[in-house]
């Protein structure tokens, strides 16, 4: 889930939507996975020169310190993951959001055969990188990745350059549909959400209908009066059930969110 | 899960079965929750005087310490459990299974209402076990009432005691069906097996049919001529699919397990 | 460490001092354990109605999610507290600060044979909150009876009873010295820190010196310029090295905090 | 600490005698770090075709589970390491000893500036053992050097050819003395002890004085009389004041321990 808008309680978001997030990671209805376990992230923006992450290895249903933080924590910009994982260790290095800089990303998905690429991945991510990846995941060196192809400069052109180079690579290794993916990133500012399989069949991904555009659907809903008109929400699945509030992101495509106003375009890998 | 016969490897129990229990905690068919992610825990007897507990707050499918000891634990009496809190915090003192001395204890149910009942439950304990109580949970408190009530003399009526006080102290404080549960407790030699809730609709409770017995009607089966005669496992979900492998332990009744015979009796609650 | 002051950032608290508390967590030059790396907690208070608690059994040294929302962090009551188990589980609900609606209460010290006289105590709490008791720490109970003796109402006199009460307890069941305490305690607008112990001889606690004081002293200390006037700060071991910037809290006596005044005033356990 | 010898109970090494492991990780007397708190590792053969490794992130004076295994775990090899960061993660998968087949390795001391030359020691790693690379750790990538220099066939040159491979990369980065090590590798048969320093001052590592010579000298000490000839302890600090007991690893030298014979040569790093 990513939120950009007014500043708003986390709690909001993370926990009183009838389909909150916490509610996912016990019964995911969309998901390739039911549960999603296997810890837990948040990535907020405040008063430091860089974002926050909480990462917790505790299921997200049971961090007692994630319901003291959704009480108090105030920001216009949020990333929460749960996570289920796909074999790696359970441990706050592999939780997302995952950060760089003024930078966070978030994945849902996986690198097929993420140990037999594994190497060749992350011998290309720039050495002046290199020493600050620390857990073991696929998402952190997808992250690596398109670092080194330039995301703070043109983040759709990097994540395009990035999956290209899996895609080449994991072929080089005869895998045959070497990606899988919904990533959210954002440098606190822009907000990018992807959507894109090798196959063509990607995970859901949904982004929030404008806000001016609910209200005229419907007058009398006194909710959708306390959002302001620049909110957006970015989600695997949709968080309720009000018909129009969720529009599907298409395959192969792209959403960018800045100051209110999202746009959608296609993505396609390029040869890198 | 309850183990009693020949001593075997944990994981034979614990990670081979088609349904086993790690499985189990991700995917329950029969539980009254699909998850159980919220702690698990192992008793085993080997060299010590006492029995060895294992607790964890990790879910079990995420616990690699488990496996390592799965791959290493032989012994001829284990209880393993899975943990779907029902409130409590998630914390080792609250892990099943509970022990004292020789003795081992865990449940699968609740003490209704617990925590306007808990008060008078308490105080029942026998001061002298008072300050063992560590953790939180009906379970933990259930067992030292079952102990008060003379659990090391004469298990069945130590517990139909604990059940009809907690019935008891339930109904003043106006709790319709104060308790539902499926209890295992061993000393090392003897186990016993308990199904039983106030309202008449317990969880379910199996144990596994006589070894010989299902040599008879399975002759070509190899998995059922390793085990020894007088193995027994009592499980709240059958651990395979193999027709006849598995008696349901029928409401309001309770199994003793002593050197590969097991008996059926009628529990009732007792007045204290 | 206690603070009350004008809102600060918490890792100018946490991390920045000379001698700060995560150092003192490895290394504690005038605790009675010289590592206290048993779980550490926070207590706030910000835009919920009640203050918000964080909770880790890590030792503060290796916590990183501590690091984050220290960077984050913004609140003009700021509670911190690092633990050195005497027995108890390693678990959150035992971590400190403890929180009953708007109070939070903190602890340094023990309550002498807590097992022995555990039960009596528990008792004497108010059944109507006997079941917000979680964990398994004598602070909890130390709380809980200062609760039921009208912390909320006149907290000075509250603890002075529950010390009675301890002490008289505790001698009943033939402890010499059954308390040894510093305490701190706040509803988020007035902070008290007691400092006592049945033998006459407790643990160290400082409160800070005025800052108009401290001003008139160093002229030429920019960091004394950038505090606010209410500032205080009450801890167990000073933060740094200032001459004059610490004034030792005396034996048998409690410090009243409101509104950047301080007052010292005489501690005596009262009977109940 | 390193055991081999005849099969012994756990606890009898790890938690009775008066300065042992558990101790040491509150209060060490030698180390470079007077707290090892940062996590816990076992290692073990028994019925499995490779050791069992148990890693927990909690303190080893804080682990209950460590306290059951070792009243109930009996080995004839044990591996037992207290972990102090020097910087990395506290996490299951940075905690020793590491584990290949049926290899063991743990370490204490440090690769320097490793952030710097980390990159360049991982491509040397054997790329079909590269995907087994799970931590972040200088010492997880030091054991995968030496597999990839042979440990398997012939540990003693191996180890030197990969600190040479170290020290020469470290070089080349301008890091004057780049490691500090004592080394205790094992296949589960022999037992090899390295202790090795670029600056010629390494920290402390001691081998248990043949059983033999013990008794002659101490006649009427009945600890002694329990142990088989062919005990061997090796640790960084000893677990006891027995005069005559201990005998330090020479700098720049390593122990082999086979069949209860230990021998001492020299180490010198091999240019690869």
């Amino acid at each position: 889930m990513a939120y950009s808008g007014s500043p708003v309680l986390l709690e909001e978001l993370l926990i009183k939507p009838t389909h909150s997030l916490i509610d996912q990671s016990l019964h995911s209805r969309l998901g390739a996975e039911t549960t999603n376990g296997d810890g837990f992230g948040l990535g907020w923006y405040g008063t430091g020169e860089r974002p926050a992450v909480y990462h917790s290895v505790a299921p997200a249903w049971n961090d007692r310190n994630l319901v003291e933080l959704a009480d108090h924590l105030v920001s216009p910009l949020f990333f929460a993951h749960i996570r289920a994982s796909t074999g790696g260790a359970i441990q706050q290095t592999n939780c997302h959001p995952f950060r760089h800089g003024r930078w966070l990303w978030m994945h849902n998905g996986l690198i097929r055969e993420f140990s037999t690429v594994k190497r060749d991945l992350v011998l290309a991510v720039d050495p002046s990188l290199y020493a600050e990846i620390e857990g073991s995941t696929d998402t952190e060196v997808f992250f690596f990745l398109a670092l080194t192809f330039g995301l703070e400069e043109d983040p759709p052109a990097a994540v395009e350059k990035a999956v290209g180079f899996i895609e080449k690579t994991g072929r080089t290794h005869g895998v045959e549909h070497p990606i899988q993916m919904t990533v959210a990133t954002t440098d606190g500012t822009g907000l990018w959400a992807f959507r894109y399989s090798s196959e063509g069949s990607s995970r859901s991904l949904f982004c929030s209908t404008n806000v001016a555009t609910l209200r005229a659907q419907y007058p009398d809903n006194p909710a959708l009066h306390e959002l302001s008109e620049e909110t957006c929400l970015v989600v695997s699945e949709p968080l309720g059930d009000l018909a129009g509030a969720w529009n599907e992101i298409p395959e192969s495509s792209y959403a960018v969110v800045h100051e209110g106003q999202d746009e959608l375009h296609p993505f396609s890998p390029r040869p890198v």
